[in-house]
């Protein structure tokens, strides 16, 4: 088996067009007509990215909610999108579709083309979805390397949740106190990711950078800092928790350090100069988001942990690496 | 299972902004900053797309040829792609990506990002390219529909050779006459298709409709007829055989409708009034590509098929059915 990091720094050496970003960001960028058009492709595969039993409704809005999230955290607007489908049986299928019908409706995206397969008999299924936005107009695209130290380190939403609902799935985790309206929330947020698309664009004009988080707080961090040659420095005791994560694991330190590593939160983490702090303040407000300031940008490199002002070090794992 | 169709069928029930052309078309065409963007999306899988023991090269070649192909259906200059590798072994995956390199440079595609996953054990391979192209400037970007009564049916290229290739591969045709350049060539028609995306871009201007024959000219050239309103009709002894082709199985009937039905030719089919005639010859020399008129549009519907002007009953399998 190839690895991914092998097989990703491979496909560097090809990938040379300034557009494709050295694939370093959630995105592609190129711009046609004067406006810049934001490129992303996901793709879903069955016992991988979503469990067997998963409702097909729920698959196809992770589908377009994941890609919505990368437009979302470059600012741009959702256009359209194009989507490749692996066929099963019929039931399954139309069910799928119709999770598709109400993401593109919710998120606004239009389903503009693509493909539809047959696979092998017992072949897992598998989507992928390209989807296109429209990047903001009066500032450049986010990029992940833009975080300057001195900035401040946002982050919108709460972390944590999506892997507390899939461990209440996998029977991983049982709620110590059984609230059965919290661990329906939180498998909903690992069902059902909600990126605000609008948040993103208003944000665009204020952040240095900004980027989604998918693979874990702690993973996606790191990433930033590293594409922007900084350290980015986390407050574990600021991270957001949501209230149903708080009722069914707690607010201790290891409940934070399994929110900070955990995937599919689809949030947005930002950098911007703290004089911008009201205006991110109005911006997220107006859109009816909730952002928090967890950290700053330093001199140096890579991540760095604190809990109540005292150096915390990382965990060996620090989300989904690929 | 789903039927193709019948997916296909709900599926544009939620496709209904304009650009999506009903899922008719060869790719999706919206409107950004007063250009065309063209964008298609093809899916192939192992054991159903391509052979297990295809050069790995090959697929990836064959992966980006066949959306190039639908760009050029379309009159769009490639702008670049994305696309979504399921990874299996190393040697494989490397010797893929290679071919996606050299396929890349070949038809000027960049590629800009997309997706990397990994498969259950024991899943087939599965790859998924977006292409984007630019749309013409000076002409609205070729669909299926605008055939009329009394234009003038082409096709460009030969037809018929991945067909012969594959029977090559899968033992079902031993050539009668042992000529292996003929049948190394007929393979190398199917594992490396190449359209001519020039050739699209300067047809684009004169043609009524214009789509890619994958599936089969007969098969195609009955969708085009449908979504035209029109009558095709095709002259059996008109068609365009290779040489390799005509050594390998001859020219005679049976052997010109086994090449209308084969699918994976990747040539332009297209329609245009006969007055253009002399304009289509001089843009397809200038090209350096072959084009022969091969019948004409009639008021009536669907397919005719000719003989030395003798009417021929369509044959019961028309081409590669979804």
């Amino acid at each position: 088996m190839t690895t991914e990091f092998a097989f990703i720094e491979a496909l560097r050496a090809i990938a040379t067009d300034p557009a494709a970003r050295g694939l370093n960001d959630d995105a592609a960028v190129i711009e046609i007509g004067g406006e810049a058009l934001v490129l992303t492709m996901d793709t879903m595969v069955e016992a991988v990215h979503f469990l067997l039993d998963d409702p097909p409704a729920d698959v196809a809005w992770k589908l377009v909610a994941v890609n919505v999230s990368d437009l979302s955290a470059k600012g741009a607007e959702p256009i359209g999108c194009l989507y490749s489908h692996s066929l099963g049986d019929d039931a399954w299928d139309r069910e799928f579709l119709a999770g598709l019908k109400q993401a593109g409706d919710h998120f606004r995206i239009p389903l503009l083309g693509g493909d539809t397969v047959r696979m092998p008999r017992g072949a897992p299924r598998s989507f992928s979805l390209t989807a296109l936005g429209r990047g903001p107009k009066d500032c450049a695209v986010p990029s992940r390397s833009g975080a300057r130290a001195g900035d401040v380190l946002w982050l919108s939403g709460t972390i944590g949740d999506a892997g507390l609902g899939l461990s209440i799935l996998t029977g991983r985790l049982a709620p110590h106190d059984p609230d059965a309206a919290s661990a329906d929330w939180l498998v909903d947020r690992y069902r059902r990711p909600s990126p605000a698309p609008g948040l993103g664009v208003a944000l665009a004009p204020l952040v240095t950078a900004m980027m989604d988080i998918s693979d874990g707080l702690l993973v996606d961090a790191r990433r930033m800092a590293v594409a922007s040659g900084v350290n980015l420095a986390i407050a574990a005791d600021r991270v957001p928790l949501s209230e149903a994560a708080r009722k069914v694991s707690g607010e201790h330190l290891g409940a934070r350090m399994a929110a900070m590593t955990a995937g599919d939160d689809y949030c947005l983490l930002f950098t911007a100069p703290a004089e911008r702090t009201a205006q991110i303040e109005k911006a997220a407000a107006a859109m009816g988001c909730e952002v928090v300031v967890i950290g700053d940008v330093r001199k140096g490199f890579g991540l760095s942990l604190v809990d109540n002002g005292e150096p915390l070090p990382l965990p060996e794992k620090l989300g989904y690496e690929h």
